[in-house]
């Protein structure tokens, strides 16, 4: 396998040109977030914002329009029964993220299928969480556009149907080809198997401080704004994963467990280390 | 075009007077925030507070007030459906804002239309984002006030009919004199055409780390409290669009992206700095 | 006029006794926060936590609960129409404030009454905003308690008939007499008109950068805090005018503004300080 | 009586292995927070969270939803009326801390019974607050699982039966025997009384600065982490009481009082110290 390093960062995160608007770096949104689990759509939004993305839009239940906007004001909301305004907008969109605190029931299908027919074949689709397992559940069929699938173990054992202890490089490339998509299996080094190139990766990065709640949701924001920004996809992909993981082992020096909003506030400033850096 | 630079800031903020009260520093209206945008009246409302204005009234939707309160328990609020008090207190205020998530359906077009024909001749009337597309779009008429139009290159587009590639400082003008107020153009470096002087002027702040959502409304508050706070209000409006990005480009020098909540927690540091230097 | 200085604070605030628990620091109710408001109220709840009130209760509308508990999870609500709660838990405070965004409607004036008619003799009820024009425009006959009027110059106008400019010491004190509790006329150099003794005192401390909105209900809640805590009441009351103006002093060396919620903040802080060098 | 001091908590902290996910880090369950007390069970999550439990959900009033994901979208959220998913998901959990903010009446007493009918034997339950003081009350027969009571001084007189000033350890260690559960009586010097050992343990650590509401629930959340993290739950107890004092000790070398929310967001880096210095 190929090794996830902070080369593949510096090499992602270009200087911003000087003639650019917030549209310049991408619309993302965000979907998920019911009554019980509001937090995860909140901090995948969150990440979005603080990776960058111009513009962020949150589809979730009502219920989290308040915490959300306490914490992020620079985020819009849309209620996620307003499948008008959903249809309207999805399609204006760079990058859609389906998944986080989505939860699993007969409104949580209804809102994925929604997006499975809504979304065009030029944007592209981040797949996370309860999303993946209603796929799996509900033997859905994948919509045709750019997938990101971002399943940890067990979702993946879900979807995949490979027990944990199967889930080597070789199957998990196998199953990746017929979902068409790339899959990043998380863990504690995490692996990408792109979905136009034969390279397989897995990252350097990462600390068992990592190990709570959200912290995959966030993943899903950091990996939307950088492919909303950034030119080339996979590059993007992959560069998200490090990032996300690289800011938690330096938090770690001195926590002994970091918490995904904390990461979420220092994506700025590594951000900016690795584009002045991006010559060196 | 003169180039707007750190002197005029130094110029307009003066120390304060010992003997003041909040009353001294000015009312500022802000009024936007439907159920989908409320995130951007928080911004603009907060950036009003953080700029001096001694007293700030919201008009929203009351589904914003939790959210606007978690972060900005120094504001008030009122209700966008309670009339009686909006056309009640809003002749009491130095300034007023619309626009900042005001949105373009019915009832925002409602609201705007009470607020022209509530504002008086001597107060200041900031019209910004949804606002300035509905005056375009139901070609409403402005009201007699002094006006200061804040639209970003697609709305200046719509409201004056300029293609951006037509929009030079000779055009601009020109639809500036028909408006009869004052227009700042954003954009990366943001134009000002005053309405009682025939300078045109640029910014030679700003960077492309502001391109973000709600950039926007957090300038429309500084404006706001920069107008309502100092004796000359082109000098305000000037001031108030330099430190806006002067402050980004500071934050810049260690953010990939600088979020405007951060550009508003940083106003009263710079704005003691500047009134230090006052007399250098 | 006697000046209010640093060194009252230090004889103040003393250094906790290792033998105690939150009941030893005193119980605060804070009354206030209609729909309009509730950021005073949150405000003054704030301050009185952070003064070490070891208990404190707001009584508010319950609209204003989420923006609290988001700001503060220290403190417990109770409803403004709860009369029965309120009845029941009112009696068992030490300190009492009510007023803060309390409004002037109806609903105010009940709730107004309901304090007056269920305080007891031994308790403090400091009286703010709202309440002091309601006493004013409705003639409300005063409860016989511990009474703290926390007027600004307006208020303290219509309390007490005097016109500002006839707000000399000499007529302060003797419509003081006749209110029969503790007067505080907020200015630029804040005057303290003690109930229990024949010496005024004038503030030495204090800036033009608090004129901002909120910056009296944070007062209150400081008092509150104090008094609660502070074996002398009077003592308690100077130390509690100095405190919060004196914090603002030192945030206004670099904020042109100084916010309310930031000297609340501050307060821990500070009053550490103030005890470590009582014996100075 | 033994001495409780930061050598347990060296003992207590390990440095996380690698292979590891948040599943390994324990499922807390935090039941509490009526209309009027949201928070305490936002102080008790929140602690549990930033001790680094894996997997915190909250039932709660859902009038508290809002500020405790504006605090903390790390955590989940169940409406405390949820019965069907209360039963569903509390056998799945390590920890479950019933009590903080949950007041008592008919529908707190109900909760409490769910709680009581559905508890697995292998799990461990904290019971604090108005939970001890319903039990008291209502005579309420215990569960047969891992009990670990937390009551303040006046909440064990109601518990034991035993006035505050005959709670010597001897009385203490004896009903203690007829609870079958580890009893920690707060005071400002608290003890501890394990289950499964005949040792009473006294905290050397805490300071007066500690005295105000809402520092006990943030202790039952920091017990609830490290019983679900870490191998001997009774090391874990030990370690949980002295950090929560120790770092309020350290803060109030700064601070006349201490927050609790303050001492919640201070736990990761005093843990990461502490797991360092493990073989010192």
């Amino acid at each position: 396998m190929q090794k996830i390093t902070e080369t593949i960062v510096k090499q992602t995160i270009s200087r911003r040109k000087a003639q650019s608007h917030k549209g310049t770096y991408g619309r993302v949104m965000t979907i998920g977030g019911n009554r019980q689990f509001g937090g995860a759509i909140i901090l995948s939004t969150s990440a979005a914002v603080y990776a960058g993305s111009g513009l962020v839009t949150c589809v979730t239940d009502p219920i989290n329009f308040a915490s959300l906007h306490a914490r992020l004001p620079e985020a819009m909301v849309i209620s996620n029964q307003d499948a008008t305004s959903i249809k309207q907008l999805l399609p204006t969109m760079d990058v859609v993220v389906i998944g986080p605190g989505l939860g699993e029931n007969y409104q949580a299908l209804k809102l994925l299928e929604l997006t499975f027919s809504t979304i065009q074949k030029q944007q592209t689709l981040i797949i996370d969480g309860s999303a993946i397992s209603l796929i799996a559940s509900h033997h859905l069929k994948l919509p045709d556009t750019h997938l990101i699938f971002t399943p940890h173990q067990m979702e993946w054992q879900r979807l995949s149907g490979l027990p944990i202890k199967e889930q080597t490089p070789r199957n998990n490339r196998q199953v990746q080809e017929k979902l068409a998509g790339t899959v990043i299996v998380k863990s504690h080094r995490t692996e990408v198997y792109l979905a136009t190139s034969k390279n397989n990766w897995r990252n350097t990065a990462g600390t068992a401080a990592m190990a709570t709640g959200g912290m995959g949701d966030t993943l899903t924001g950091i990996i939307a704004g950088f492919v909303a920004q950034f030119a080339d996809s996979n590059q993007a992909v992959l560069a998200a994963v490090y990032t996300h993981s690289k800011i938690a082992d330096y938090l770690a020096k001195k926590q002994y467990v970091v918490l995904p909003s904390q990461i979420i506030t220092h994506l700025p400033e590594y951000m900016a280390k690795m584009a002045q850096s991006e010559n060196d």
